[in-house]
């Protein structure tokens, strides 16, 4: 059933630390020959955002929701130690003192290395997330296309 | 080792927002003909509670963790932006006005599919959960028959 | 591709309750005669911390993050109901009751039974955790022996 290498990742979680392990994990992969699929689903779908986009018309939760939630990568909360968002700076301070790669370098990378961005449709519909508002090199898919691509990879990851 | 279908999912989190993907990730799983388990450990297995079910005699520290967690899946809260419960409500709401489905909706259809849901007797016990509590269609196992069902599948997760 | 029974798992958390589900599932499998690795990174690294031991010279961040990151398997906190430590001893109340294992004593039989702990170096760098902290027993590693062994394994997860 399965290619001889490949790699999934269901990217649920917004926070900034874990969206760095899943690009650290998928880029690392994916530089080791494996076809990577990444399938942003739920506040995961935050770090695809394109943070200068103007959202169309939307419907007052869906307008809360996105009040409520981060825009793009570099607005991300950190899981633990947010402290109001000192966390996040000491961890980009220390990704940039140490020259590693920030998560808006790391989807560059993910880019091109030809890793397969999938923003969940469903969660898109019921969290309020328009197209509009994602920035523009990504896939759409169900679950369906999850499934399909899961079956092909032998790591297979939720984050 | 493996058979050609199969997904498992360790249910950790009793996140509103984790187990629905969970339950959207085993059903979409079971339709594209996989064997499917879900293994509910730790806050994952408030979501098998039965709401109206009375639990036997407890100890203290049993009854303070009875009291703590959620009883059912219409009580769970959210991984993030719970907001005191209005969080979940929202999201309830908006399942709701798409047409989607709610957590005990995706239960019922876990059951028609055949998906088998264990709950672990380990956490069970040190939680002071008993089978009283939870409702009556599910199996109960312990990490041995978690490890045995992951090895004859191909996508195993933890949420 | 894979060996007949291999289990890997991303130690990410740094919880309490996670981490002991993560050494339940490793020993379980390792019993069950899999080849197990455990990749500890972020914050999942303050398990294998050894709490008497004493860092070299830091730098005022790495200094900072040392002071808000529990030290050694004794002092996690839980990914709920934490109540300023109050659960954590409730769970560690429980664990020694119902003659579970602690996680300290998990940690041994994880070392008994050969299971391969591996320290992620690139996160070690970042929030500059020195080898001088860790205990003496683990090997050190970055994504790349992380992609390797997971290659190797059928189950995969990420806790």
């Amino acid at each position: 059933m399965e290619n001889e290498k490949g790699t999934t990742i269901v990217v649920f979680s917004g926070d900034l630390d874990k969206v760095m392990a899943a690009f650290i994990i998928a880029n690392g992969a994916a530089a080791y020959g494996h076809k990577v699929t990444m399938f942003f689903t739920f506040w995961g779908l935050n770090t695809l955002k394109d943070e200068t986009a103007k959202a169309g018309k939307k419907g007052v939760l869906e307008k809360m929701f996105g009040w409520m939630m981060p825009k793009g990568p570099n607005k991300l909360s950190l899981s633990k130690m947010n402290f109001l968002g000192l966390g996040p700076k000491m961890i980009q301070h220390v990704v940039k003192k140490h020259n590693a790669m920030s998560v808006p370098q790391l989807i560059e990378l993910a880019h091109e290395q030809d890793i397969n961005m999938v923003a969940c449709t469903m969660t898109m519909d019921l969290l309020g997330i328009q197209e509009e508002e994602m920035v523009g090199t990504i896939n759409y898919g169900g679950v369906g296309a999850y499934i399909g691509d899961a079956e092909q990879a032998n790591t297979n990851l939720f984050i």
